[in-house]
């Protein structure tokens, strides 16, 4: 059983689609990561910030999964970092309304001492420089960081972007963010030039259209499953983070045909957590049930061609 | 050796990408169509319409791949339907900068006699009653009729493209054009809506996102290849449905599972296609290389998990 480092956020999230709106809901990439990566035989821990104001019942959900929350520090009269956004019809971009950071404008992340010789690290969405310092708080090199980023750190922290990308394997971003961090239109151009920068695993996120997986000259593809309805898109690269990381912490095999396999699993448990409002989809999965939709993915994308 | 008839403009393109553009060079979809059919072991022919103003070199160029062009009919005295294009930056959209239907106004397909009991017929973007006319020149039901279309047909001539789908198996159209025709916005729920229509198979094409097929509760994906670089995406389409067609009736075998080997064989064809202006990559293509290609696709997208 790998051990897992997730850091961070565990936020308050407020969402509006075209089926509906929540009140202020659990969320968070950490939160939506560590969900995903408790489907797998892995010891996690969540590090991450939060006020006093976050109930109770959200820890104790991520603790029923399995997920060490001693990494979670909660602020005495502090409030949890509060997301509010509404998505356009076709779901495949949002406003964001409200982005307050609260408790999280002090992070200080600090990765609990037992977890300090972790496996894996996945350093979810947060400034450059907080990813960096639990980089540098690890006692000994993980087998496998895994970053995950946005265009918001290319325009407002490029030059600590690149640092903490010159010190990980693993990027996932989406593409039009590959785009940006390249200035290349073709992702195998993009994938390419990420390689100089760092990273020898390039993920590059397509929402809809699936997910690719570069590792030099070497390409593999994951679709996305065609879903009848998509409920809310909130949390969907960062479940599939977590069933990434989450599968490759469980089985200790970083080569590239386990990312393989670890794509795919991270898109079958995205494709669950679209189904419904923020976490409640991925809060009740059974393992009966991700395991039939591997079954549709395997039927999605496997052919039979004879080769020459 | 299976029979296909192709109907579809035999054309003039001109067009110009941000890498260079062309004179009137060799274009149209049953040129596209039939260039990547003649991969396969098929007796094809091509119904359409020209002007003497036509290369004899063009139709000689056909003839050469093994194409019946007696469904041709030259018509002396006048001009090649001719299309001019530019594609944008990112080369998925495009504006028509000319359209000339010359000839093509007046076109009155025959299908050949030797061709009426054609296994498969293939139909290019047309006017649906021109497509509706081929359909009932066969002297017998084919075994598959496949319709291409576009958006153009179902914002001018709606009732006729639902009498032409109504007689059809499989429906070849992208994913814009799915959601015109059925008002869905999910694809999945877009094919349903087509089968209620009349086709029986669904192939929604999404450019550099691969293709869908559907078959009632049946899917399959076929990603488009990752390629460096995209020279002149005009022909992609048609240059799928080429392969597709062209390897169902080389096989003689239109079950599902043989679609599916269609589709990525179709993919195969298109990634070619894109590569240099025009018809000129499929002019020289290699059998070799689309093997090769072929094995690039299987590490693609195929993967090994243990299913419980």
């Amino acid at each position: 059983m790998g051990k897992l480092v997730i850091v961070g956020t565990v936020a308050f999230d407020e969402i509006e689609t075209p089926f509906g709106k929540t009140d202020k809901i659990l969320g968070g990439a950490a939160t939506f990561i560590g969900l995903a990566a408790s489907q797998f035989n892995v010891d996690s821990t969540i590090v991450s910030i939060v006020g006093d104001d976050l109930p109770k019942a959200y820890l104790n959900l991520l603790s029923s999964k399995g997920i060490n929350i001693s990494g979670i520090e909660i602020v005495q009269g502090g409030k949890t970092f509060y997301w509010k956004g509404k998505y356009h019809n076709d779901l495949n971009s949002r406003d964001t309304l409200i982005t307050e950071l609260n408790t999280l404008a002090d992070f200080k992340p600090v990765v609990p001492d037992n977890y300090k010789d972790a496996d894996i690290v996945m350093l979810g969405n947060l400034h450059p420089i907080v990813q960096l310092s639990v980089i540098n708080q690890m006692t000994q090199r993980p087998k496998l960081i895994v970053l995950d980023t946005m265009n918001f750190w290319m325009d407002n922290a490029f030059k600590e972007l690149t640092e903490v990308i010159k010190r990980i394997d693993v990027i996932t971003i989406n593409d039009e963010e590959a785009r940006q961090l390249t200035n290349e239109y073709s992702l195998v151009k993009a994938a390419q030039k990420i390689h100089t920068m760092g990273p020898q695993y390039v993920v590059i996120k397509k929402g809809e259209h699936g997910a690719l997986l570069f590792h030099h000259g070497n390409v593999f593809f994951a679709p996305a499953l065609p879903l009848e309805e998509v409920f809310d898109p909130t949390g969907a690269g960062d479940t599939f983070a977590g069933g990434f990381v989450g599968y490759l912490a469980a089985t200790g095999d970083i080569s590239f045909e386990s990312m393989k396999k670890a794509v795919i699993h991270g898109s079958n448990l995205a494709s669950f957590s679209v189904e419904k409002f923020g976490t409640e989809r991925m809060e009740s999965l059974k393992r009966d049930e991700v395991d039939k939709r591997l079954h549709q993915f395997k039927t999605l994308t496997q052919f039979d061609i004879e080769l020459k």
